[in-house]
C-alpha cells in the first residue's frame, strides 16, 4: 500500500510509502488521524493549511461484498470540525485495488486553475482542466470518461463545489445508468473546490488483485459476510432493502411520527404513502426504470434504483431515504416525480441534498417558497445554479439560510442540517446528532433500527444505545462497508477481525477492534476540542426542546447532563 | 436603588429591590452577572431566554463629569457570548437619577406587537406602539419626544433592530442637534427587537438628585476628577479631543499603518488628511456646524461635533473616529461628506457602523461595489433598508457576510467586525481583539494610546498591557464613564475609589476595585466558557497572521500560546 499526496500549489503528485503513524488505518480512521496529525485544527477549512483525504477502506478493493465505499474527509467548511463523508460506486474499490491507502490533496492551485487528477496503476498526474469550470456532476463524468475511457471512476465536483459552497458534495461514479453517488455531507465538495481540483479520474485497469495475507482465513470470513447477507430475510432477494431500497422505511419513520414534515414542524406527512419505497418499485419497474440494482461491483444486497420518468428517462439513481425525506415531506412535496427533479438538480449541481432540502426548509418558513410548490423548491435551488446572493445563502446550508432570513427554526447540530429523522420523536437520533463528533448525521449512529430496543420517546437508555451504535458506525466507515451490509459483522465483530486479519495477517482480537473503534472516535473528539468545540455544542437545537412534534407532541428532552455519557470515557 | 423588571410576554414592569447577588454591582458589572445568574450560557440570542439589560454605571446620575454612559448588554446575536455595549446621550444620567440600578427586559411580546417601555420617577408601563414599526430611528425619538416631551430620553432601534439583524445597535438621544449616541456593537438591537421592545422612553423630570453616603468625599474627588480633566493638554479646552474629537487620531493611525484601508488591505490610506478630525473642524465650522459640543449634560471634555452638509444642515451628530475608519478608508472613501452620509443611513437604521462598514469592505472584495464609489455603498445600505436578502446578508455582520459571498479575507474575532485599528501594525489590539470575552472591541483595551509603552509591532509585551488596559476598560465600563475621561482615575485609582465611596459609603480600597475589576472579566470569561468559547477561539482571522500589511509588511505574529497570558488567573 501507498500514499498519494498531491500538492495543488505546485501541480505535484507524489507517491509516498505509507508513514507508520497512519499504518493499520483506512478510510474516516485514516482521515481523522491525519487531521490530527497535519491540519492545525483552528486553520480556515478553505484555507491554504486544510487538507482533503480521499480514502479506501480497511477491505476496499477485497472481494469482500459491500466494501468498496469511498471516504472523503477533511475539516468541514460546514460545521469547522472534523468530516468524514463517505459514498457507494467504484471509487473506494478502485483505490483499494490500486494499492492506494490514500490520496492527500494540499495546498490550492493559484487562483483561477482547475484540474483534473489522474491515476492509473503506474502514474498520477495533475492535468488542467479549464473547459470543465462550471459543469455540472453528469456532464463532467460523461466528458472525463469520453477522454480517459468509460472504464474510468470519476470522483468530482459541480458548481456548488467550485464555489465553494458549504452545502457542496463529492459525486462518484458507479454501476449502471445514471449512477451518481456522493459523499455529501459537511461541505467536502467546498474543499475540493478550494483546492482548485475538479475532479479526480481513477483507472484501476491492470491493478494486481489485492494481496491477501491470509487467504484462507479471509475467503472463508468474505463467504460467510455473503451468505449471510444474501439469507437474511431484510438484506437478501426478497427483503426490504434489495426490493425497496432505502425508502423502504418510509411507512415505519411516519408511523413513529419522526418524518421531517414542513420544516420539521411535524413528524407525520399525509402524503407519505405516495413517498414509500413501495410506490418507488411500483412506480419505477411500470415506467421501465430499475429497481434492485448495485451501486459497486459484487454487492449482494443491491438496494439501489434508476428512477425514471413517465417516458421511462433516466432521472436519478438511486432515489434515496434521506432525500425523500429532506427534498419530499420536509418540502411538503409528495410525489416522487417531485422530489427526484429536485434530486437531479442538487446531484448535478453538487450539493448534499439533506442540507439543500433542509435550507429550502428553512427559506419556506421564511415566506420564499409555499410548502407543496415543487416549483417554488426549483426557482430556489435554479438561484444556486445562477449564483445569486439568495443561492449563495441557500448554498451555504441551514444555518447560514436561517441566520440570513431570520428564522429561529433551524433543524440542525454543529452546523450541519439534521438527515430525515426528527429527534423529538426518536430520541436516539437526537443523542447521535447532538454528540457525534460530524454533527447531525444519520449513518454516524442511527438509531432508527435499534426502535424496539430502546423506545424512541422514552428520556432513557439513548446515551448507552448512540455509543454502541457510533461506534459500530466507525468499524463501517473504517473498513469501507455499506450501513445496510452491517448486521453480520455487528453481530459478530470476530466475523470483521477474520475479515481485516484475512487481508492483512494482523492478527487482530475482537478487542482490538474495539479498541481501533474507540480510536476513531478519540481521534475526531480531539481534533474538534482542539478546533473548539465543547460539551456546550452538544445540543439540539432550541425550538426542539420547547416545541412539541406532533402527533406525539412529544419535544426534545433527554438531560444535557446525560447527553455526555455517550461518548465520555471511550 | 431599585431593578426595573420587564416581561415583555405579559407586558407587565415591576419594581424589585437590587436583590443581594446584584448588589454594589452596576453598568458591564452588572450585566455580566444577570447573564451569568439568569440567562443559560446555550441558550439562542434571540430566543425566549434571553434579556436585554439596560444599566447605568455605579456613578451614572451623579455629578461626576463623563459618568453618564448607558450599558446595553445580553447574550450577543453577533458573537453568541457575553455582550455589553456602552453609548453616551442622556439615558446613563437619567437611569441613575431615577435610582434604577439596571432594566431587565425579559420574554418576548406576541409575535407582531411592539412596545415602548415608559419610564418617570413614580412609575414605568409598556405601551402599544405599532405606530412606530419600521421608523428610522431619528424619527422614532422624534415622535416619542412629541408624544412625551423634549426633556425625555428615547432609548430605540430602527427598522434593523426590528428585523433582529445582527448588526443592529441601539440608539440613544443626547444633547444638542442631530445627536444620536449608538450602545452600537454587538447586536444589542437585534436583542432588543426580539423581544418587541421598540423603545425606552425616560423621563427623569422631578427625580430626586442622587444621594451621597460621603458628600464631602465624592464632591472633593469629583471637583479634582474634573479639573484634571480640565487641565490636561489632551481632554483640556485647548486638547485635542475638545478640538477635534475622536478623529484627532485619524493622522497618528494612518501614520502608524494601522489605519483599515479597502477592506485591511492597506495600513495607510492616501487620502487619510481629508479624513482627519483637523479637517473635520475646518469643514465644519466653515459651513456653521459645531465643534466640541457635548452628548451628555456636565461633560467636561466636550468632544463631540455636529457634522454639516455644505448647506448648513445637520447630517450627523457625532462623526466619530470608528466610523470614519470603517465607512471611510476601509471603503476607499476619502471624504468626510461621503462618511456622514453613509453614517446617517446607519444611524437611521440602527445599524452599528463599524459592523456595517465591516461587512461593506467585504461587499467590495466580492466586487458588490467598487472602492472609492459612494453611491455603489449607498446602494448596499439601502439594500439593507428594502430588506433584500442581501441587505439582510450584509445586515447580520461581517463574518455572515464573508461566508455568504465567498471571501476568506473576513477582519473579525468571535463573530465580531473589527474597529479601526489594524492588528498587525498595533499588535497590541490584535491581543485585545483576540482574547476580549467581547471579540474585536475597540473600547475593550485600546493599545492606541499606549503605543509610546510597547512597540505596536513588536511581538513581546503586548499580552500584559492589554491585560491593564483589558482591566482599566472594565472600571471605566461598570462606573458609567467615558473612555476618554480615564486618564485621571488610571493614574490615580484611588481617585475612582473616592468617588465610589463618596456615592455609597463602602469604604472600598484600590485593592478592592482591583478585585471589582478582575471579577466583571471572570465573569464574562465563565459566561463564554459555558456558552462554548474555548481558548481556540482567542485567534485573529487566518488572512493577519500570513498577508503583510503594507507599509509595513507585518503580519499578526504574537504567538497564540501568549495570547492566553493576557487574561490568565485573574
Amino acid at each position: 500500500m501507498k500514499m498519494l499526496r498531491v500538492d495543488m500549489a505546485r501541480q505535484q503528485a507524489t507517491w509516498e510509502p505509507v508513514p507508520p503513524v497512519y499504518e493499520r488505518l483506512g478510510g474516516r480512521a485514516l482521515i481523522a488521524r491525519i487531521l490530527l496529525e497535519e491540519v492545525p485544527a483552528t486553520s480556515e477549512p478553505l484555507g491554504p493549511a486544510n487538507k482533503l483525504i480521499l480514502a479506501p477502506g480497511l477491505l476496499g478493493g477485497t472481494a469482500a461484498t459491500c466494501s468498496g465505499r469511498l471516504s472523503a474527509g477533511g475539516k468541514s467548511p460546514l460545521t469547522g470540525g472534523v468530516k468524514e463523508a463517505n459514498a457507494g460506486g467504484n471509487a473506494g474499490g478502485d483505490l483499494g485495488r490500486l494499492g492506494i491507502r490514500g490520496v492527500i490533496v494540499e495546498g490550492q492551485a493559484p487562483p483561477g486553475e482547475l484540474y483534473v487528477l489522474h491515476v492509473s496503476a503506474d502514474r498520477a498526474e495533475l492535468v488542467p482542466a479549464h473547459e470543465l469550470r462550471g459543469l455540472g456532476t453528469y456532464a463532467t463524468a460523461e466528458a472525463l470518461k469520453a477522454r480517459w475511457g468509460a472504464h474510468c471512476t470519476v470522483i468530482c465536483i459541480g458548481p456548488a463545489g467550485e464555489r465553494r459552497l458549504a452545502a457542496a458534495g463529492i459525486a462518484v461514479t458507479g454501476e449502471g445508468r445514471q449512477n451518481s453517488r456522493h459523499a455529501a455531507r459537511g461541505g467536502l465538495g467546498a474543499l475540493m473546490g478550494s483546492r482548485g481540483l475538479k475532479a479526480v479520474v481513477l483507472d484501476a485497469r491492470g491493478a494486481p488483485v489485492v494481496p491477501l495475507a491470509e487467504p484462507e482465513l479471509f475467503r472463508r470470513a468474505s463467504r460467510r459476510f455473503a451468505r449471510e447477507l444474501i439469507e437474511s430475510p431484510k438484506t437478501g432477494k426478497k427483503g426490504s432493502s434489495h426490493l425497496y431500497g432505502t425508502a423502504s422505511i418510509v411507512s415505519a419513520v411516519n408511523e413513529l411520527g419522526a418524518l421531517p414534515t414542513r420544516n420539521f414542524r411535524e413528524g407525520r406527512f399525509e402524503q407519505a404513502e405516495n413517498l414509500r419505497g413501495e410506490t418507488n418499485r411500483e412506480i419505477t419497474l411500470s415506467r421501465g426504470g430499475e429497481m434492485g440494482t448495485r451501486c459497486m461491483p459484487g454487492c449482494v444486497i443491491a438496494c439501489s434504483n434508476v428512477f425514471v420518468d413517465p417516458t421511462g428517462k433516466p432521472i436519478v439513481a438511486t432515489l434515496q431515504y434521506e432525500t425523500i425525506g429532506l427534498l419530499g415531506s420536509n418540502l411538503g412535496l409528495g410525489t416522487l416525480d417531485d422530489v427526484a427533479e429536485l434530486n437531479y438538480l442538487c446531484n448535478d449541481l453538487g450539493l448534499d441534498t439533506i442540507e439543500i432540502g433542509a435550507a429550502l426548509g428553512v427559506a419556506a418558513e421564511a415566506g420564499l417558497a409555499r410548502f407543496g410548490d415543487k416549483e417554488g423548491f426549483a426557482a430556489l435551488i435554479h438561484e444556486i445554479a445562477r449564483d445569486t446572493v439568495l443561492g449563495r445563502t441557500l448554498g451555504q446550508g441551514v444555518v447560514v439560510t436561517g441566520r440570513v432570513l431570520g428564522v429561529s427554526r433551524v433543524p440542525a447540530c454543529k452546523g450541519q442540517g439534521m438527515p430525515a429523522y426528527d429527534p423529538r420523536a426518536l430520541k436516539g437520533n437526537g443523542v447521535t446528532y447532538a454528540t457525534s463528533p460530524m454533527g447531525a448525521d444519520h449513518t454516524a449512529g442511527n438509531a432508527f433500527g435499534a426502535r424496539n430496543e430502546v423506545a424512541p420517546l422514552a428520556i432513557e437508555g439513548h446515551p448507552a444505545l448512540t455509543r454502541r451504535l457510533q461506534l459500530g458506525a466507525a468499524m463501517l466507515d473504517a473498513t469501507g462497508l455499506c450501513l445496510f451490509a452491517r448486521p453480520p459483522v455487528w453481530a459478530d465483530p470476530q466475523l470483521m477481525v477474520d475479515l481485516i486479519n484475512g487481508c492483512y495477517g494482523w492478527g487482530w482480537t475482537v478487542e482490538d477492534l474495539d479498541r481501533f473503534c474507540r480510536q476513531i472516535l478519540r481521534d475526531e473528539l480531539e481534533f474538534n476540542r482542539r478546533a473548539g468545540f465543547t460539551a456546550a455544542h452538544d445540543r439540539l437545537p432550541e425550538f426542539m426542546m420547547c416545541e412539541p412534534l406532533p402527533p406525539h407532541n412529544a419535544v426534545f428532552d433527554v438531560p444535557q447532563d446525560d447527553l455526555h455519557a455517550a461518548l465520555a470515557g471511550l
